[in-house]
């Protein structure tokens, strides 16, 4: 039996959820943490929903939830969910511009889904792993989002009481390694690559931007990659 | 074809969302109108979907969008969702507390859908038909989350233009009922019925709330109900 959730973690399956993930767990222990993925049509979308069940294996997280938003598809405009827009290799326009991998205001369908969920089991936080700085520059993942999104959850719920957290939100990718490190967060089981599931491409941003974070911490990635060098476009 | 579209209206296909549509084509015209419908696991959603269709079809609305939430059902917690949930009939109590039939933060899904795909339309203003006096007591029915909301929006998308607008908020629902009747509103199109989705029971908060607005409005209902008497709880 699990005990009463108190935080709903938004899991991708990604090296900066799983960090999340792990700090929830950290916080307010496995039994009391409740992970949800959402899978919406994203082209690695089979992988990802296998790192967040392997991820929750690892960290002893028993309350799941899995769900879909397919309708992505049908609304396009981003590289991840239309197939007729390619996913770009990094370059070192990195987070100077919103990219076409932007997914249109998808971090507001997560977070809508993990409040619903808390206010069912009575949860009063969510952790989301949320990047800053050293991410693509998405709209969606700026703390003053958040911020607002917690005041529609105060307007908008029944008791106004759960609170959205972004742990990660201020910290550079590199300490995010670190602080993955700190707490044994399985990175081996993760899932970063936009455009492949049998191994990683290492050149789109998402895998650049990874790779970046571990070798500015000084810390071995333990997957591997189809592009052998890592581009360092950044400091 | 279509010109650009400048408004998304979420569109149940009840009353209240009917009139919306047409306040969104009188404002706009029919070719830059975008229905937006939503499915999310509801008893009567097969219903409320064919009346998505015919309302769009009398009010020439070419640019449609049916998604699915098919994860309500997994989060529970509500009678329009959970069928261990019944719907219950309509007592003295209405919107006096939040009834079993609140669907958790349900409304913030229908804006995170309408905006997603607004941002890839061009479309710059949302319609939803949210109506506080006269309906259940619904927290995300209140303007104070429609006006966050618009907060989330304006830092959580590329170019932060996009503006939810509620023009029934304020209104009661006889006015609607009115409204509608100028506007020439397909009612007979319309399905409001939490419960049934072959003739509409007359006895849940949905129907009595409909049938008590076009008794006030001193119109007649073009449905048919199951149960023939009104129940007056309020004026």
């Amino acid at each position: 039996m699990h005990d009463q959730a108190q935080v709903v973690v938004a899991l991708s399956g990604g090296m900066d959820s799983c960090v999340c993930a792990a700090l929830a767990v950290r916080d307010f222990g496995a039994n009391a943490t409740a992970a949800l993925h959402i899978s919406y049509g994203q082209r690695t979308e089979r992988r990802e929903l296998a790192a967040f069940q392997a991820i929750c294996d690892r960290l002893q997280i028993g309350q799941r939830l899995a769900v879909r938003t397919p309708f992505f598809h049908a609304i396009g405009g981003s590289a991840l969910t239309d197939d007729k827009i390619s996913i770009p290799d990094a370059g070192p326009q990195i987070g100077l511009h919103i990219p076409v991998t932007y997914v249109p205001f998808r971090n507001a369908h997560f977070l809508s889904a993990a409040v619903s969920w808390a206010e069912v089991l009575g949860a009063a936080r969510i952790y989301i792993g949320a990047v800053q700085q050293d991410s693509s520059g998405y709209p969606d993942c700026r703390p003053e989002f958040y911020q607002a999104f917690n005041e529609v959850i105060r307007r908008g719920t029944k008791e106004g009481r759960i609170r959205v957290e972004t742990p990660l939100i201020a910290l550079r990718k590199a300490q995010i390694v670190t602080l993955g490190l700190e707490l044994d967060a399985p990175f081996d089981l993760t899932w970063s690559c936009y455009g492949a599931e049998d191994r990683a491409c290492g050149m789109c941003e998402s895998c650049v931007l990874r790779r970046q974070a571990f070798a500015t911490a000084g810390a071995v990635d333990p997957i591997s990659y189809a592009s052998p060098t890592v581009t360092q476009f950044r400091d």
